[in-house]
């Protein structure tokens, strides 16, 4: 008997018919002899709704009394699958964030998850009971009501398939796994059936919209398994992606998607002076503003001075240019440019920590179609590029041949 | 420095716009220094639409799971006011039932108040902050959310208002304050501005639909003034009826007003052995299919036999008699027989306790229009009698006159 934790999302679950899909799915696999919690999200158009009301207060009040609105519409959901289950003789019960003992940190709206008490659904699974736990949501340590960011149902998910030491944690979703790059950008997508932990980081990092980059993250570092399965399949034999441990996968292969991200911009400031510490002067007042950089690039010039190149998101590109402009000041800086129209290209793949000549490979197919390299970086199994916006499908499906992951591949 | 609890229902936060105009309202009473507790309602609408989600899913399923999804309307409008406070530079903090530890018993969509933690908000109105409530619901003693059934939410603002040695609590509605009886069966029905608790928990168990016979009754118990007030009026100098205690009324009338109540039905069974334990045979089963019985009537016949005829809900009146036929058939009775159209009439005063001849008074005005009394009830402050339901209004409007309660009455 296993003891598996399923999520399904706001579309899975984004009607009361859609919910009793969802629960005959959940009976199913209750009734092959396995234990279930099952995780919800808030039905889908239901976060924005709320969100809505909030909005139409014009209002500048606290996270903390956005997180109350917020966290109702996974406590409808919980709710609603319970009764369905109930409703065709499978025993449930539902458990708010609270109730399942999830405690957050307090940063409202962004919380992080510190521990669960599983004693109560350990108790309630031993007595046949489907167990029903609300998403995105848990309690502070004053029991204040705390909300994990969008997508934190999937976070939710994983840590409870940790804390209750479970066998898999299946994510159901609208699609029916990870493919090896975007279908809408490369038709000839090939479907992955398993991949490393490790790679799926790198690619959800890199763009790959699946999963949460931190129920990933949390995955890894527990090293628990994550099956992402669709919810619109009939049965339950329908194509899934399981993504685990590095060496439960047999086969290694060299690369193993191509990720992308186009919502990036770019920022350098030139003529600066190469001493050390110059690094967190320019980025210190960048991330003091809440915004994140993501590659960082410095070029040491001949005259003492040092050109410092990074990237952040895209919908933070004018606040970081006038931040920088004022640091340019400060630091003498002999320019400060920016572009706001690039995008990030990554190639992922663990086999790439025993195969050599992989980047050479890349940049080789790259400069075969006349695609510009802005920027470079690497980690031990993913390279990344920086390239014009306008480069970035020709990048991905080049790549995406180059190193045979098509359908039509050999 | 005065604590005052108020409660602001459905329509009076309905919008949010509607939620501000409550914040504004809210931070004017701070202001002049009081501390504020505010409990809320649902928007209106809110509740509908979740027991229709739940409708929709055709579920037989518990009332555990039902309550977690119909608290939600509750926490939603506490957080929107909190914020819309909050915007005003008004501090707040929102509480579920379970912050504010609203301890009821386990009978849910139905649970009665056991006991409430005020430490807790004693805490934060001592830092200055408006605490905001959700009404309707509260926690069991295994922490299993539950809700104290439709107009819950007047029972929780009285309930810690009485926790808090509140000064005051006000019921803020879409109307002014209790009137002598309903203005759209007696459009001379004259507004009352001070009352007794007692008298108002007869005119709220007797069909006047201002407050919840729940909320009354917790005030009388322990005492506690309610002041109802219209939430739509512009000021908060607007009219308003106090119900307190007797003692604090200077000028004891007669009659304060005439109640009524149409959703009424009759059933009787004749010819049943005139033994002790009867009236417990012929009811008993009536109870135990959950249905509440109102007035009992009992005549004794000479042939060692009684006629037993009692007053129900008209909503459960076929199957009260199909229950009471199964009693009838055991206990050999001759007939029985019922009438779903009759109504209750009432007045209510409590200087009825030293008045005579009040009843007589009564009598005599209703035959002087043809009414037939077909049941009659008294208690020390109020006299029930029913009539077919086509006199209903009729005899409103005699009472009304006869004992001087309009406004153009000398």
């Amino acid at each position: 008997m296993a003891l598996i934790v399923q999520k399904y999302g706001g579309t899975s679950v984004g009607s009361p018919d859609r919910i009793k899909e969802v629960a005959k799915r959940v009976k199913r696999w209750r009734e092959r002899g396995d234990d279930i919690v099952v995780v919800v999200s808030a039905m889908s158009g239901e976060t924005n709704r709320l969100v809505g009301l909030i909005n139409d207060l014009n209002t500048n009040g606290s996270s903390r009394e956005k997180d109350v609105v917020l966290s109702t519409g996974e406590q409808v959901t919980m709710g609603l699958l319970s009764l369905a289950l109930e409703s065709i003789d499978c025993p449930a019960k539902s458990y708010t964030g609270r109730q399942a003992g999830i405690i957050t940190n307090s940063a409202h709206s962004k919380a992080r998850i510190e521990s669960i008490d599983e004693a109560p659904i350990r108790k309630d699974l031993s007595e046949g009971k489907v167990i029903i736990v609300a998403g995105f949501q848990g309690v502070d340590g004053e029991g204040n009501i705390t909300t994990l960011g969008r997508g934190g149902s999937d976070t939710t998910a994983v840590a409870l398939a940790v804390a209750l030491k479970a066998d898999e944690c299946q994510i159901y979703t609208d699609v029916d796994g990870v493919y090896t790059t975007d279908p809408r950008v490369v038709a000839d997508a090939t479907h992955i059936p398993k991949l490393a932990l490790e790679e799926m980081l790198e690619m959800a990092s890199q763009g790959s919209k699946v999963l949460q980059i931190r129920a990933v993250e949390f995955a890894y570092k527990y090293d628990m398994p994550i099956r992402v399965l669709s919810s619109f399949d009939d049965g339950d034999n329908g194509k899934s992606t399981l993504v685990t441990r590095e060496e439960d996968i047999m086969e290694q292969v060299m690369v193993r998607g191509v990720a992308f991200n186009r919502d990036e911009a770019q920022l350098t400031i030139k003529g600066v002076p190469d001493t050390p510490g110059v690094a967190f002067e320019i980025l210190g007042p960048i991330s003091d503003a809440n915004i994140e950089v993501d590659m960082i690039l410095q070029n040491i010039g001949t005259d003492g001075t040092t050109d410092f190149t990074f990237t952040i998101n895209r919908a933070d590109y004018s606040e970081a240019m006038s931040i920088l402009k004022a640091t340019g000041k400060t630091l003498g800086a002999s320019e400060c440019k920016g572009d706001d129209r690039i995008a990030k290209v990554s190639i992922v793949g663990a086999g790439m920590r025993s195969h050599a000549g992989v980047a050479t490979e890349m940049f080789k197919a790259l400069s075969k179609e006349g695609i510009n390299l802005r920027m470079i970086s690497t980690s031990e199994i993913k390279i990344s590029v920086v390239v014009d916006e306008k480069y970035l499908e020709l990048a991905v499906r080049t790549l995406h041949e180059a190193f045979g992951l098509g359908s039509k591949a050999v």
